[in-house]
């Protein structure tokens, strides 16, 4: 069995560096066009086997350390009560968007094991066929990152609708983030119990916010989810690593720290060193290769690697990844090739 | 005359902080719209009696401390040779984009007297009307910024193409931004002859690069730039301030104090007294506050500039800015009511 990965989360001793990589499985694995072209993308998300087979590809592919859970971000808003559509070339649509009481009234706090039983299904057939050969992360949007999508109906550039609800409206936007933060607790208390062995919020947009506005919109809900997490778990005595990935951190990075979670991912816009001296050394840290250095020549990742891994030295643990999400476009031969190169250089150390 | 702006460019001291606001010629404005309803942006760009209407505006709206030239950063980049379209919903358009060695053949460095007379044109006859009421900023696209619409075709979201040419076209790469640097500096050289008395170069997509990525790609281009105009003032015996902005500067502070600009431009995403620190006290600063907080109730607006105000003491100088262009929703009095909050509250320091 392969724990390397939970290893490094408890900031353990391991032989090597674990590797996993932000949408492992997605498009740009053969393998999963194969079973996109079969079924759309929802579909996909809310069938157990095929979900659960598209998250064993990368591991089979790739030899990467851990599996995720395949999943969006917005499966649990729709189970709130939106309508989700995801298009061809704009994304997610959720229509309509909430901006007002009225539309906050509709919204409720799922049953997961009821509203979402088909990603606990999946996690639960995961557990199965992985079988100890790798661990498996289950993941939740952190509360404002799911909001950002709830205001706006989607995706967005400036995010003004949220920042407007904000700023001119703060009680609706904290009656509406106190129900997304029950939501996000409960679905991840849901996929503990089914079997995730470690748990990521993705709090992509959060970088949006000058670091006093995040603390305040965002930090503090965070906070409360992990908090909850951490209480729960204590009673029930399990010990499952929360890690908590901020987009484009480079300025939160001293607000983030307080958040309470055992690892931190960081984007690649900072070097890992600097992230670490402002985090702090104790702190158990994920990434943080730039998406698009994967397009690089396999002797150029190469000398990236090698960097990051000796700018992680100064942490208590390392988890390599990127920065942000795989992109579609990328060679798959040199995803293959960083997992490689990542094992190889963190074992001669 | 009003010099409180170039004062502080200088790092000399000041009555009071002077502000002035990006994009403050623009569509909040009534004023603004009246014209863009007769004709379109690319027009109103072209039309010196027009463009300097629009920049003299925002100055009788708001008693703001400077006026910037009213243009955009791809007009040279039209000059140089590409077809430019401002499409409603989409943006700009280039076409064909910059992706090899023959389209780049096709680009020339032009001659900004002859081939931007348009642009000079302007700043004459804004210098004339302003007539010293407040100075006039002059501006490009930084070089990479530029590379960013020229390699993309447009505007960008994880700017795939441009990575992927720098990754994996270097010398490409290089041969392009060659020849936008030279139209740069032959842009900028121009418009301080024409009359501009500072001049901002604005590298918004620079933050896209993790610190050494920047370092190599981005600044040793826009440190290019500065040298060039540093010494041709020098041997002119002038001395017009550049100001260097960055969007989502929060990681690259380190590196984009070495570029030789008189001032820094920083965005919102990092609190000012932080980033004065990493650039040095002996720095003078333009910005910071989100574009989004001219959203809020007035007093809360008010508590955000007495913070930036505060934050920004431990630095040789200090213009007030945005972090950001304003957006076309903002409310024209909030925009009012920050200059006269950052006139009032610096006075009294």
């Amino acid at each position: 069995m392969n724990d390397t990965f939970l290893k490094a989360c408890r900031g353990e001793n391991t032989d090597y560096t674990p590797v996993w990589i932000m949408r492992q499985a997605g498009r740009y694995l053969k393998q999963y066009q194969k079973i996109r072209k079969k079924v759309d993308f929802l579909t996909l998300c809310k069938t157990p086997e095929l979900a659960a087979e598209v998250t064993i590809q990368p591991i089979d592919a790739l030899g990467v350390d851990a599996a995720i859970l395949f999943s969006d971000i917005l499966i649990p808003v729709e189970a709130m009560g939106m309508d989700l559509k995801f298009l061809e070339k704009k994304g997610p649509v959720l229509n309509p968007p909430i901006r007002d009481r009225d539309s906050l009234k509709r919204l409720s706090v799922p049953n997961p094991e009821r509203d979402l039983n088909f990603v606990m299904e999946t996690i639960k057939i995961l557990r199965r066929e992985l079988d100890g050969r790798v661990p498996l992360i289950g993941f939740s949007g952190a509360p404002f990152t799911m909001a950002t999508y709830m205001i706006e109906g989607g995706s967005s550039k400036n995010f003004l609708h949220t920042k407007r609800m904000i700023f001119q409206s703060p009680d609706l936007y904290k009656a509406l983030m106190d129900k997304i933060t029950k939501t996000v607790i409960e679905y991840l208390k849901s996929q503990i119990s089914a079997g995730a062995q470690a748990v990521q919020l993705f709090d992509t947009w959060a970088g949006i916010f000058s670091p006093s506005d995040y603390k305040e919109y965002v930090l503090l809900y965070v906070t409360h989810v992990i908090d909850e997490l951490k209480s729960w778990q204590a009673s029930k005595k399990i010990a499952v690593p929360v890690i908590y990935f901020v987009g484009e951190c480079g300025g939160l990075l001293e607000h983030m720290k307080s958040a309470g979670a055992d690892v931190y991912g960081i984007d690649w816009r900072i070097n890992l060193d600097d992230a670490i001296k402002r985090l702090g050394t104790r702190t158990v840290v994920q990434g943080n290769l730039d998406p698009v250095a994967l397009f690089l020549p396999q002797e150029k990742i190469e000398l990236r690697v090698k960097d990051i891994l000796k700018r992680a030295k100064s942490a208590k643990g390392h988890i390599f990844n990127l920065g942000h999400g795989v992109l579609p476009e990328t060679p798959p031969e040199n995803v293959i090739a960083l997992v490689e190169m990542v094992h190889a250089h963190s074992r001669k150390r």
